[in-house]
């Protein structure tokens, strides 16, 4: 895995998402080359390079020209641009530009979660994959509640990670904060 | 509980303790208005605060001066300076110099984990309590292995806290760092 | 503390709640002796004990009767049955029934936690406190929303505990399940 | 990844290592097919199955017949057999019988941690990658210890997880026990 820290942030954008928390969404999407992947909120762009190693496609959507910019230099960075579509714009708008996908990983939702779990179900190849990252609690449930209403089994874990900083006395514990993965299958 | 805000605090003195963990080692210790506390390394003194609202007396001690005089401030602040005995030092010395007690927390030990265990145990009264708070690996380690060579059976409960930041959207859970909590209880 | 294994319990019933939850309980709902509790939910009475050792009164409410039966067990067994009045029935009809309170524990809802909010505002004295608990995504969203919506400020704190078990060859940490505390006061 | 449930499992053998866990070593160990990967303390054969997919070769030890046999059910199960040499003996004497390889996970180490990763040093190749699993203190201690005594600079990551668990009323999170991955590559 790219280790957090091989990332070009900005301090105004958000991310990279945790390495444990990239690991686990490569395998909890069970992504592979022939999947197109959509990454909503890319932030950093953090996910975006990770699934476009594996992915035959990633497109990856941020209302934040700052997001976008910061995510192209990080796939050019890490070699990945070829097969990665940005899109500068809302979920909801670019979502409708978008024929059909395999994988959505869905990291911010700006407030409009149930709609775009609405249009990403409408557009999702069959045995379509649906990962949400929620960092709230409002996002949590709202993810559970839509998911569940669109006839899905959303699979919740919570993830706790500490590290450890190797200080004088020892090894000290600092804790990251706790995020969940909420994942469906469409069968 | 004191809030964590309430206390004064220096960047270079550690502490105060989380408001959650004082209220636990409050509880693990059973402190009561006949208990005698000493509380090595006394950082910012929010140990000595919360112990010295139940206690007959806490004797509160800490090698760095900045502490020491952290600690009488808060301990003003707070109004419980009356019962309060701060000793510049360290721990093996100022251990030395005090007759008895009932209660010990130690929350910092500067690698002399062991030898304060061993003057502890042979200064605590009948029904005396250790407690070792535990943010390093090598501090969890050192104390539980020490106590059981005592003929004490340590007791560990490692806590994680998140609170609740309301952000724009929703809360967002923020991590504390973990701490052990090892606590014994002479019989 | 009582520990957790000083409860009578009944496989039926849920609880007792862990003993450093009801440490922090009491320590968050700032109990006094002035104080008349209110517990929703009590199931094995952990919580109800706890509170009756330090306030003037406890009010506990479950709608089953082998909860109010073991609470009644638990609060006898630890000498605390004077000041505890014990309510078989649903939270909603038995707060009906009670003029006013300082404090509520609500630790079980049974899905009316909104109205079982409001008509609890209602009914609280100045200073009054509200504390929750929730094992359950649902309910620390419904709970901050309605809060909210009665124009408090919830804190938020989401507690992992994990136990020292001593085997053979050393001491492996066994995970409690998370549990938030949602608490609110009002001014 | 494999799901935990998807693994034949006897009750008296440990594992197997939980799907997010697994998930981490694959990528912490960085494995490639070109990778000759010993699993020390195979168990249910849980990490000897996820890696026999991508390494060139998983040599999986266990001391207990039925971890052994276990193992086998399941890398038949998984159809991963081809390239897994199993070995019944203690870690130490296995050990002596290999030759060299390119990682090794080390999940059971009966108290010969020490001597183990001393062992394990001397026969990885180049950019060989070490990583302890610890789910006692003690473990973690001694790895840590260790490794730098060797020379190496240990991350270490604790993770704990909770899975969410759909009942009537809401989603309750369960909590696995936390589990400390410490690992570490030699240059």
């Amino acid at each position: 895995m790219i280790q957090d820290h091989e990332f070009i942030s900005f301090k105004e954008v958000p991310g990279p998402t945790k390495e444990e928390i990239r690991c686990l969404l490569l395998c909890k999407s069970e992504v592979s080359n022939e999947d197109i992947v959509v990454d909503i909120g890319c932030g950093t762009g953090g996910i975006t390079t990770d699934f476009a190693k594996v992915a035959k496609k990633v497109i990856s959507i941020d209302k934040n020209p700052n997001a976008i910019e910061l995510t192209s230099k990080n796939i050019k960075k890490h070699g990945v641009f070829e097969n990665v579509d940005l899109i500068e714009n809302d979920a909801i708008s670019a979502l409708k530009s978008i024929e059909n996908f395999d994988i959505v990983i869905i990291g911010g939702s700006g407030g409009d979660l149930d709609e775009i779990l609405e249009l990403v179900f409408s557009k999702l190849n069959k045995n379509g994959r649906i990962i949400v990252t929620g960092i709230l609690i409002e996002t949590k449930y709202v993810a559970i509640k839509k998911l569940k209403s669109l006839g899905l089994e959303p699979k919740v874990v919570e993830v706790t990670i500490s590290r450890g900083n190797s200080i004088g006395l020892g090894t000290m514990m600092l804790a990251e904060n706790p995020i969940a993965i909420i994942s469906s299958k469409i069968k």
